[in-house]
């Protein structure tokens, strides 16, 4: 057989742009996959949707752990050492990056995780607001794309389908928060779930 | 002046007898506690309280969250080394193994810890239902408490009233879940937040 050892498989990261957690674990995900030989496959997805089905409301819709939150936020961030600046309107709705990020994916690949970047960066370090179509076509813009591309991509019912196919794949698959990662089928759920994923993959199921 | 400087101020530490994720933590600390030259007040309370006045439900009653919960907690336990089985019944009721602790720290206070001990492994280490009177009785006979000790404290409205008091202050401090900790007034929610609160304890706030 030449399939490669099941220890191998890439690393499944589920993210949502408007998930603070997301943003601090994409800044350490391709690290710690790295040094453990894995590649990883980013997935950005609605968490909107998988509240829905597991019957869940943001944090931040919760009294007292809205508090909390709005503080651990910035501490999970300087914990990491990535820059963290709370955005206001948060959270936000992300489907017009999503929907970039997936025609990137299909078109230009290796454009794909750089465009996730800077959704994360532009919002969480920068405050720019990946809901309003003019901050999100100018962000499109800096990043490369073309004038009206972006816009064209996100409102093409083709990446929409494909936004909603991802989304129904996530919640199939367990889906129910962000960040969501499989690890061998494994899963993990958050930011703080770092130091298990890196245990899994030094010394294997445990 | 005398008083001790602020670093050297006790861990709060507070707890639900029925909390997978407060059972771990309790394993874990005081002895963190200890390398930092702190002590640990231990607050037993009822996390349903807590769920109430944020708008919370126990994970195990949401869609997709049950499941991944059920399989982390004995995860985390395991990361700890700490043993665990998943008890049944779960979530339990324990306001009265709680007023037996409230009683034993005002009345015998060096046994109120190794108290909690008791009912944390007796519930996550060996199945014994401490929403059941006659096993709470037995474990607490066990314990070297008098035969119907116990169960004339959790009867009493005395300790009954004690902790109602400790959980609206608890609510009243913030904590929506448990584990919950302050460390020099910082709050840390959950077992996941020990490497925070131990980069909090050796280097100061960050």
């Amino acid at each position: 057989m030449n399939s490669p050892p099941a220890m191998q498989q890439p690393i499944d990261f589920y993210f949502d742009f408007s998930s603070p957690y997301s943003y601090i674990a994409s800044e350490w995900i391709e690290a710690v996959a790295a040094r453990h030989g894995r590649t990883v496959r980013w997935h950005a997805m609605l968490l909107g949707v998988a509240f829905q089905a597991a019957e869940l409301k943001p944090p931040v819709n919760h009294p007292l752990k809205r508090e909390y939150v709005l503080r651990d936020f910035a501490r999970s961030a300087r914990m990491e050492g990535v820059p963290y600046t709370q955005p206001e309107p948060f959270p936000i709705p992300t489907q017009n990056a999503a929907r970039v990020y997936w025609w990137l994916h299909e078109t230009r690949p290796e454009r794909a995780i750089p465009w996730a970047r800077a959704c994360f960066r532009a919002y969480f370090a920068r405050g720019v607001d990946l809901s309003d179509a003019q901050a999100l076509s100018t962000l499109a813009t800096e990043f490369g794309l073309g004038e009206g591309e972006a816009q064209a991509v996100w409102n093409d019912p083709v990446w929409k389908e494909r936004l909603k196919r991802v989304n129904e794949a996530a919640v199939a698959a367990g889906v129910f928060g962000a960040p969501f990662f499989f690890v061998d089928g494994e899963p993990f759920w958050g930011n703080d779930r770092k130091a298990q994923i890196e245990r899994w993959l030094s010394q294997g199921p445990f």
